[in-house]
């Protein structure tokens, strides 16, 4: 049994969990965590359970306003957090096997006074682990690992440093062992310039940042690449020798993986106790309502999610 | 008819020579300009054409050393770049329709005294006129125009400008329509950060530089599109909006382009009066001289050539 928040609202949240539970009904059950209206309310995950071959159960969260698709209040923020944590502490409480988020609008998140840049950096806060939070993104043929995240170019290049690469190289590693049963993980590692700096003629980070790093996960144990030239590790051939991609900054990681599939793409927290997964796109305002949501990536989330729980129960 | 530049001949250049002779013999001519041993040694373009039936024709370049696959040599550097000027000549002379160039190796050229960076900027040369020339690299499904090439990541964001972008955007614009028959194309501009900027959240130069140059690039006609978020601009929905993608540093090009088809990726010079192409990859002196290299990216080069020279000779 796994956990789904509503995510925003206003946003396709709702919609795309009514058509998950239609792709997953007789297969992987959860209970959504959000306004009654959205399914059918139950007490208890037991309960859920027990009517998941019927209707879409949902522990119900009181909502102060009714929802606008397509226009998100910020009277709702409250309930949108309180949603993230009782999944969590389900978890917790052993209730579910994992925990999958919908979209959220981060900019009302924050007029509302949420402090955090997003879902995982809240999730650590809850796990009084701020900065342990690595994310992954998986597709159907490439896992991928930013070592930075929601920074401008500049600033991703500016706070690249040995230890964030050796942190989010060795999470990874750890997870790819624990969440996805991997016996002996080979990570590739990227170079952060045109054909991975060619010995320092264009660029110096491979050889002063990035090589240091590997030497350092290697003395662990850890296998990892040399840095790779960004442009051809990505090919299908490239694909077949790792496991996941270490990359260097947001859309080094992301243009390949939505190039290659953008419909399936999952988002995986790795670093925390917690395991929780949601689907690699935003609230989708600007089709919330109108039928059109795909819920695929919600699907392969929930998919994932279930697998991860169960590698950790084997384990 | 088209000609071909031997490239270094220590790499590949000169059985994917062979190769794509053989997959085009029936189709489209071309002459090689190479050493007499690398085929059938005629004396012009015309008995090339003439015997292209039986076999692939070289109009002789005297190497002053035999060559030993993967084992490049500093005296045959200067016959490497004769080569490449006499394959221009015959262009300029109107004996050939276009130039498709085979792989040099930089470092080699460089120590024998060659003050270019690469093929392109020595054909810019040759026409007196450097800074004009622009780099397409075109796959079956992709056109990408890099504004910055052979930079580190740090300098290249250092070097955008505006004045570079409207530069390299309206050459693409006029090389679509003069040399891919294209009579409206429309030309997806990439953002330079995550989300391009996210409205100056994560970086400025979506605002600052690029905006500015679609502005430009509007008053003039040509169809640009807003800064795209990086990361969702190639998929393959995303791909049938526009006819070139120009991208700000390297590897956002060239990631999504050998992502989708590394065999088939095409080199093409736009901005100088000259047709060339050339295939997408290197000397590959560590597999020459064993049978292992592939042609395909040559015959494709060779192909998009002949293309071109045809679209031009209609126009």
């Amino acid at each position: 049994m796994l956990a789904l928040t509503m995510g925003d609202p206003a946003g396709i949240g709702p919609e795309i969990a009514q058509g998950a539970w239609r792709a997953l009904r007789g297969e992987l059950p959860f209970v959504l965590i959000g306004a009654e209206s959205m399914g059918r309310p139950v007490d208890s995950v037991a309960e859920a359970a027990s009517i998941f071959a019927e209707a879409l159960p949902v522990l119900p969260v009181a909502l102060p306003v009714a929802p606008a698709p397509g226009r998100p209040d910020l009277r709702n923020a409250p309930a949108v957090i309180e949603s993230i944590a009782r999944a969590v502490e389900l978890f917790r409480d052993g209730d579910v096997g994992g925990v999958v988020t919908n979209p959220i609008a981060k900019s009302v998140l924050k007029q509302a006074g949420f402090p955090h840049p997003g879902h995982t950096e809240f999730l650590a806060a809850l796990y009084d682990a701020p900065g342990r939070e690595v994310m992954m993104l998986a597709g159907p043929s490439l896992r991928v690992v930013p070592v930075t995240i929601h920074l401008s170019l500049r600033e991703a290049i500016d706070r690249l440093s040995t230890e964030e690469i050796v942190r989010v190289a060795r999470t990874t590693d750890r997870a790819l062992r624990r969440d996805f049963a991997i016996p002996a993980p080979r990570l590739a590692i990227a170079g952060l310039n045109p054909h991975a700096g060619e010995d320092g003629y264009m660029g110096m980070e491979e050889i002063v940042l990035i090589r240091p790093a590997i030497a350092q996960l290697r003395a662990e144990g850890i296998d990892a690449s040399d840095p790779l030239p960004p442009d051809t590790m990505f090919t299908e051939a490239a694909r077949a020798r790792y496991d996941a991609a270490i990359c260097m900054y947001h859309d080094q990681a992301l243009i390949p993986l939505k190039t290659i599939d953008m419909a399936n793409g999952v988002n995986v927290t790795l670093g925390l106790p917690l395991v929780r997964t949601s689907p690699d796109h935003g609230t989708a305002f600007d089709i919330a309502g109108r039928g059109l949501a795909d819920p695929s990536s919600l699907v392969a989330a929930l998919r994932m999610a279930d697998r991860i729980a169960r590698n950790r129960s084997i384990a």
